[in-house]
C-alpha cells in the first residue's frame, strides 16, 4: 500500500533510517507517487480482473509487441484491440501466452488467474455485420470478470426475434447494444427496459450510414432514455462501461 | 380531349375552314401544347381532386395572394404550405373562400366538390412534436382523395404503444411515418407491416438531431425494405406520394 | 391459418384433447407466434414471389455461404446483394443452384417455381456508371414478380434522349430513378409523369459528389412531387419499393 | 402475475368456466397486454420515484399543459424538460402543484412522497455556461433518488481546480461531466476515477465548436475508458442514465 | 506608360537632372505603383460602366453610408448588395441620389451616364423564392452595361414552361440560372444551349436543402459541362461574370 | 429548317397531298424532332472541333471501349477523362489512333483534322501536386480549338512567382486556376486582372483539406469578383468554360 | 520556493519539530499546493499585465456582473469577452470602472497602473466585417502590454493595398490576420514576411462561407508555414497569443 | 543587401558605368527582384539553417527527385515531407546525400554546416500512434535550430504521466502538442504553462474521430488561451511554427 510506504518513509526519517536528502528525492517523484496511487485506485479494478488495454490501430507490428511485453506478467491480463495479425504474428515471439481472437480482431495475453465471474451483462447486436465490434465488447467485459450472455442478429427490422429474447433482456443488468445503419435497435430496447442500455454505433451500412455517422447520431438521439453511447465501432469501450455498470452493486 | 383537337383542327385545315398561317401559329406552341398536355396529363390527378400546391416559404404574402388568386376558381382545390398567418391574411382578402389551418400552417382553397374518398393511407406520428408535418401530410392526401388514418404518439420507447394499433397498421395500403429524433419508428413499422412506408424525418429534436439530419438518415438506412423517404418535415411530399400509391390499385 | 390453429388447439383444450400444461407452453411462445404470424404476413409477399435478401457487404464469404444454405429450398429466390466473386464461390459450394450477377454484384438461389410477372416497373438510369446500381434494383424487382421495362442513360445533359423514351415513362406504374452526380434526372421525371417515382442516388461522379451525397441531397430536395428517396446505391431497396408499389392495385 | 392469470383462464376455459370465443378474444390482445405489463415493468423504477418525463421542445403551451394535467396525480413526479416560461404559465393554471426552475429551464410536478435519496452521483461543469444543462441533469437524478453532489467550473484550463475536489470525485460512484467547447473534461476526469463517467456536450461555445459538434466529438473519442456519453445539451439523460446506474447496487 | 516613365527618369539620373537619393525613394515605391497601375488596369472597366461594389451584410449602416459617400461621385456607379432599409436610410441622407431596390435588397447610386447597353445576357429563376437573388444578379449586369432578359419560374417540375422559352436560351450569349432546392436547372439548362451558363445555388428550400448547400452540390455535380457556379445566393458574382463574359466580344 | 418543313406539311395537308393521319403521326414525334434539332444545336460546337466526351471514372475498361469505337469516326476528336491504363488498353484494341496521356490520365482520339486555334486561355497551378487536374483542363480547351499558354507553380505563397507572371496574366482572355489547400490564388488572380477566372479546386493537400473540400469553400468565398467555379478535380469542366468563353468574340 | 518549504518540514519532522501524522495530512494536499504554485506560475504573465478574461457568451448579465466584481481590485485589468450591452449595465453597477469597447464587443475594467507597452504586434483585417473580432484582438493584446500597429481592409482581392503597407507587415514581429469568406489572406501575408502569423477566421460572408468554415479551413490548409490558427471569430485567443509570442523576446 | 545592389547599380549608371538600357533590363525584373528581396528576406531564416521544404504527397517520386536535385547544395538543408520509400529510391539516385526518416515519412538532405542549436522547443505526443507526425515536427524544428525536447505518450488518461514532466513543460519556450481522438492534451498544457502551444491534430484515432476532425475541432476550441491550431498530421507546420517562435527572442 503506497499511503503505508510513506507513512514508514515518514517514520523512518524520524527515526534516522532515511536521510533528509533521500527522502527530499523520493518525495521529488511524490505527487507522481500520490497520483501513482491514483493510477493504483484508479487501476485497483484491473488488478481484480481489468485489462490493460492498448489499441493497435496506428502502431507498428514490433511497437505493439513491445509495449505487449512490457505489459505482460504484471499480474493482470493484457488485451490490444484493432489489432491484426501482422501484430499477432510480432507479438507472439516474445509473449507466446498470447491468443489471437480472429473475429473481434484482439491480442490477449490471459492473466495469472481467471477473472471473477460476475453474471448481469448482455451483448447483443442488430445484424451479422456487427459481430466483431460485439466480439471486442464481450472479450473486453469477460477479461473484465463479466462474461456476457451474446444474443445476435435481432434487428428491429423482424421485431419478433427481438421480443423472443425479451426475457433475457429483462434479466440482464446491464445491455451493450451493437448495431449499424439506423441502429434503431438501442431506442426500442431501452424502451423494453429498466437496465441502462450501452449504444454502439458500427460502420455496418453503406452510403448514407456514412461509415457509422447514421447509427451514431441515431443512438444519441435515442427517443427513450437510458442509453449511454460510445465511438464508432469501439466494442471496448462499450464491453469496459458495462463491466464497470455491473460491477456498481457488488459488496465492497 | 387534347388529341381530339389537334385533330379537330388538322381536318379545319383540310376542310378549308383555318389557314396555314394560323395553324403554323397554334403550331408553333404545339410542342409546349404537347406538353401542356404532358401538364395535363400530370395534372390529371389534380383535376380528380389533387391540390395545386404552392410552398410558401420564401415568397412573400403578397405574391402568395395573387399565386392563389390566380390558381382558385379551376375546378381543383389550392393548397399553400408552410405558410404563417400573415400570408394568410393576405390571401383571405382576394380569396375569401381560402381557409387556414393552423397547425399544418397551411391555406386551402377547397374546390367546387370534395374529392373523391379513397381509405387506405394511414399517417402516425412518433410524438407530439411532430404534429405539424403529421398534419400537412394528412391534409395533402385528404386533398388528393385519401383521407387517412390518423395514430399519433406511437414512438418505439414504448413499443407496446405501436404495437396496441398493429392492427390498424396492417390494414393500411400505404403508412406516412413521421418522426423526428433518431426516427426510428420507420424501421420497426416497415418490419412489421407488408405496406409501402413512406418515412418523413421532422427537425423535432435538438443537439445532434441537427435539424433533422440524424432522423433523415436513421429513415435512409432502415435496416427494414418498404421505406420511402421525403425531405425533412416534407409532410405535403409523403402525404402526395401516399395518395399516388393509393390510388394505384384504382379501376380507371 | 394462425388464427384458426389458436382456435383449434383452445377447442382441443376445452375438448379434453390437449392439456394446460400443454397449451402454457404453447402460448408461453404465443406472442411471438403471433408475431411469427406478423412475420408470416408480412413475409406473405415473399411466398409468392419475394426474395429473402441477404447485404452480403459486412459478412464474410463463410457467413454469406452458411446463411444461403440454411434460406436455400424454402420455396422462395434468395438473393443476396454487394456481393463479391469471393462470396459467391463460398455458396456455390454448398448451394450450387447459386447464380452470380456479376454486374449487379449479387447473388441469386432462384425459387422453385418462376415469380408470377407483373409489368408497369420501369428502371432507367442517367448514365453507364450508375448501371451496377440499375441491375440490382431491376434483379430484386423481377424476383419480386415485376421485371421491369429497363431504360438506360437519358440524363438530363441530353433532354431529348429523355423526350424520346417519353411513352414508355407515360405507360409505366412506378418509375425507378437511378441517378449520381446532381441526379436531376428524378425531379425532370417526376415533372413529367403521373407515376410515382424511386429515386435512387448513386456515388457516381467524384469530388464534390462527395460519394452520392449531391445525388441524395438533389432527389431529396426535388421541385416535383411524388419522389420517394432511398439510401444511396441502394438498388434492392429501390426495387423492392417498386415491386411493392406496382403489386398495390393486384387483386387479392 | 400474468401467467398466473393465463394459466387460470386456461384452466376456466378446459372447466367449461370460460368459452372460446372469450378467450380468442383475450387471447387476441395478449401480446399487448403482455408488453403492457412490460410497460409496467419498464415504469416500475418511476413507481418507486422515477419521474414521467415531457420534452417540452417542440410542443406548444397548450400541448404541455394538457399532458401535464394527465400526467399529474398518478403517484410520482412529473417533469418537462427545455420548456420555457410561458410553457409553465399554461401549466400552473391547471395543475397549481407545478414548479417552475428558472436555470434548468424546466417545470416540476412533485410527488405525493419525497424520492428515496441515495448519494453516489456527482454532477460536475466546466464552465458558468454549462450550468443550465448541469442543472437539468440535477434535477432529474434527484427526482430519481440521488440528488447529487454539485461541483462547477472546474474546467482543464486550471487543471489545479480539478485537483482540489480529486476527493470528491474518488467518492463518487457515478460522474456526470456537463461542458462545451473542446469538452475535454470528461476524459481527465475519466482518467483520474474509477466510476463511469457521463459525459454531456454542451452547446457552450461559438465558431467551431459548431453548436455543441467539438463538444460531443471531442466526448465520443475520449482516450480513457468509462465514458458514457449522450446527446449535446441533453442533461435529462445524462441525469437519467447517473440515477440509473447509482440505483444498481441497491438491495431489491 | 509606366516603362516610358520609368526609362524617363533613369536617363535623367545619368544625365545628372536626379539624384541616386531621389530615384532610390521613387524606385522604393515602384512595384507598388506599378501595381497601381495594375489597380488601374484592374479598374479600367470600371470606369466603363462598371459598379464599385460594397457587401453590405457585416457591416453596420454608418459604415456602409460612410463607404458610399466616398465612392460617390467618382464618375461610375456604386452597388451596396445584402443591404437592408436601415443601410439605406442611413445612406440616403448623405447620399441622397441613392436608390434602393428592395426586393434585390440593394443600394444603388448610378453613375454620371447611363452604361452603355449590350445584350445577351438572360437571368432565370427556378421559383418565386428565388426571385431576389435574381434581382441582384440582374441589378449588377445591368449596371455592368448589359441588362438581362428575364425568365422566371421555369423549374423543372413543369419541363413545358421551360422549353417554352427555349428560343430565348438559344439567343442569349449568357444564361444565369438561379434556383434553389435541388437546382436541376441549370444541368437542363445546359445540356440545351451553347453558352456558358452562371448557376447561383440560392437557400430557397428548407429541410435537406440545408440553406443551399444541396443545391450547391447539384450545380457543382452538372452532368452537363458549361456550367459556372458561384456561392450560395450570390447574385452579383452571377451578374458580374455575366457581364464580364458578354463583354467579351466585343471590338476594344 | 423545321418550321420550314412544318409549313410545307401543313400546306400538303390544305392541298389534299397528306392526310390528317399521316401528319398527326408526324406531329406525334414533333416535340422531339424539335428537340433532335435542339441536339443538333446544341452539339453544333462539337462538330466545329469540340469533343465528344466520356467521364471514365465509374465505368468498366470493356464499357469505354465499346463507347469510344462507336464515337470515333464521327468528324470530331473523342475525349475519355479520369481513365486509368487499362482502360486504355482496352481501348487501343478497336480504336488504335487512341493516344494516352498519363499525366492527365485521359484518352484521347484525335478527330481528322486540327481543330482551329484561337490564342487567350491560359492555365496555371499553385503546386504540381494540381498538375493532372490542369492537363486534363488544358488538353480539353486545347480540343475544343483554344490551346491554352500554361504557366506552373505560382502558389501565393511565393507573391513574386505570380507577379513575375503578370502580364501573362493580364493579357489572357480566360484564366483557368487550379489549386488546392486554401487555393487562395483565384482570389488573388482575380483581383489581378479583369478577365475571368475559371477556378479549379484540387483534392491535393491532406488533413483539413477534407479531399479538396476546403479549396472548393475557398473559391467560392472569394472576395473578388470574376470566379466561376466549377467541381473537384473538375478539370475538363474548366476547359471546357474556358474555350466556351474564349470563343464568345469570335466572330459567327 | 515549494522545495524549500519541503526540507523545511522534512527536516521539521527529522528533528522531531513535526509529527508523522501532522506530514501526512500535509503531503495529502501537497500537489494541490504544487500545483497552486504552478497556478500561481501559469498566472504569473497576468500580475504583469495579463487580463484575467472571462467569456461573456452563454452566461447571464448577473452571473457576469458577479464574476467581474470578485476579479476586480485584484491588482490587473479583467476583461469581458463577446458581452452585450445588457451584460455591460450589469457590471457598470457594482464595478463602475468598467469601460465598454462597443465595436469589440468587450467589457474592460482597467488596472491600477497601465500595462508596459512593448511593440511589435500588427493586427489587420481584410475587410470592413472583421472589424469586430480585430478590435477584440487588440484589446487584449494591448491590456497585455502589446499594443498593436492596425492595418485595415487589405483583402488580397486588391493586392496593391496589400504590398502599400509591406514595410509595416516586415517590421512586425508578430502579423495578427483577421479575415472571412476564403481567408486567402493570412497564406499571401505569411508567404511575405519572415514573422508567425496568427490567423484569425471570421464569420464574415454568407453561404457556402458557412459561419465562418470556409475562412477556418482555408487558414488551416494553408500553403505558406509559419500560420497559427485560432478559433473561428476568436479575436480574444489571437491577441493573447501575439502578446505571447511579443514576449518572447524580453529580457527576463 | 539588396538595396545595397540597387544603389550601386543607380551609381553605376550615374557615373557611366552602366547604360540606360542595361538598367532598364534589369529593372523591368525589378519587381520580382525587389520581391525577390522579400524572398530573401522571407528565406533569410533559411539561409540560418531553415530548410527548403517540399511536400511529398501529390508529387511523383520522379517529380521530387528533380524538384530536391534544384535545391540540393544551394547552402541550406532541404526537406521532404510525407514522402515514401519510393520517392526516397528516386532521390537517392541523383542526391545521394539524402537520408530517410522512416517515422517521419521524411527525406533530408543536410545542408553544409550544422544549424545553430537553439533549446526551448518540446515537442509532445498523446499517444505511440501520433509519434510519425511528432517526428515530422521535430525534425522540421531541428533542422531550422532548434533541436526539440522530447516528451511521449503523456494523454491525459494517465493525468500522473502529464504531471511528471510538468517541470520540463514548464522549462520550454514553446511546447507543440500532437494528439489524435479528442486532443484534449493541448487544453491541458495550455491550462498549465506561460508558454505558447502550438497544437497539431492527428488522424491517429478511427469512428467518430472523422480523420482528425474530432482533434482539430477540440483544439480549436481550446477552453485555455495560447493555443495555436495547424492542419491535421501537419507536423511540418507545427516544427516550422515553433522554431519561428523560438527564435524571436534572439538578439539580431
Amino acid at each position: 500500500m503506497p499511503s503505508f510506504d510513506l507513512r514508514r518513509q515518514l517514520e523512518d526519517l524520524r527515526d534516522g533510517n532515511r536521510s533528509v536528502e533521500d527522502l527530499l528525492h523520493f518525495l521529488q517523484d511524490y505527487p507522481y507517487q500520490d497520483l501513482e496511487f491514483a493510477r493504483i485506485d484508479h487501476h485497483r479494478p484491473l488488478r481484480t480482473g481489468f485489462p490493460e488495454v492498448v489499441l493497435g490501430r496506428g502502431k507498428t507490428p514490433a511497437q505493439i509487441a513491445k509495449i505487449v511485453e512490457s505489459l505482460t506478467g504484471r499480474g493482470y491480463p493484457v488485451l490490444v484491440t484493432k489489432a491484426d495479425r501482422a501484430a499477432y504474428a510480432a507479438v507472439a515471439g516474445p509473449t507466446p501466452s498470447a491468443v489471437y481472437h480472429g473475429l473481434a480482431q484482439a491480442i490477449v495475453v490471459p492473466g495469472p488467474e481467471p477473472a471473477a465471474c460476475r453474471e448481469g451483462v448482455l451483448v447483443m447486436t442488430a445484424g451479422t455485420a456487427d459481430l466483431p465490434v460485439a466480439e471486442e465488447a464481450a472479450l473486453t467485459a469477460g477479461l473484465m470478470g463479466s462474461p456476457p450472455q451474446r444474443v445476435n442478429d435481432v434487428g428491429v427490422a423482424g421485431l419478433h426475434r427481438l421480443l423472443s429474447v425479451l426475457d433475457d433482456l429483462r434479466r440482464a443488468r446491464v445491455i451493450v447494444v451493437v448495431a449499424g445503419m439506423e441502429a434503431a435497435l438501442s431506442s426500442v430496447v431501452a424502451g423494453l427496459v429498466a437496465a441502462p442500455v450501452v449504444a454502439v454505433p458500427t460502420s455496418a451500412g453503406y452510403g448514407a450510414s456514412f461509415e457509422g455517422l447514421a447509427a451514431l447520431l441515431g443512438m444519441l438521439n435515442s427517443c427513450a432514455p437510458g442509453v449511454a453511447t460510445v465511438n464508432i465501432d469501439n466494442g471496448f469501450g462499450a464491453g469496459y462501461l458495462a463491466a464497470q455498470m455491473n460491477l456498481m452493486g457488488q459488496q465492497p
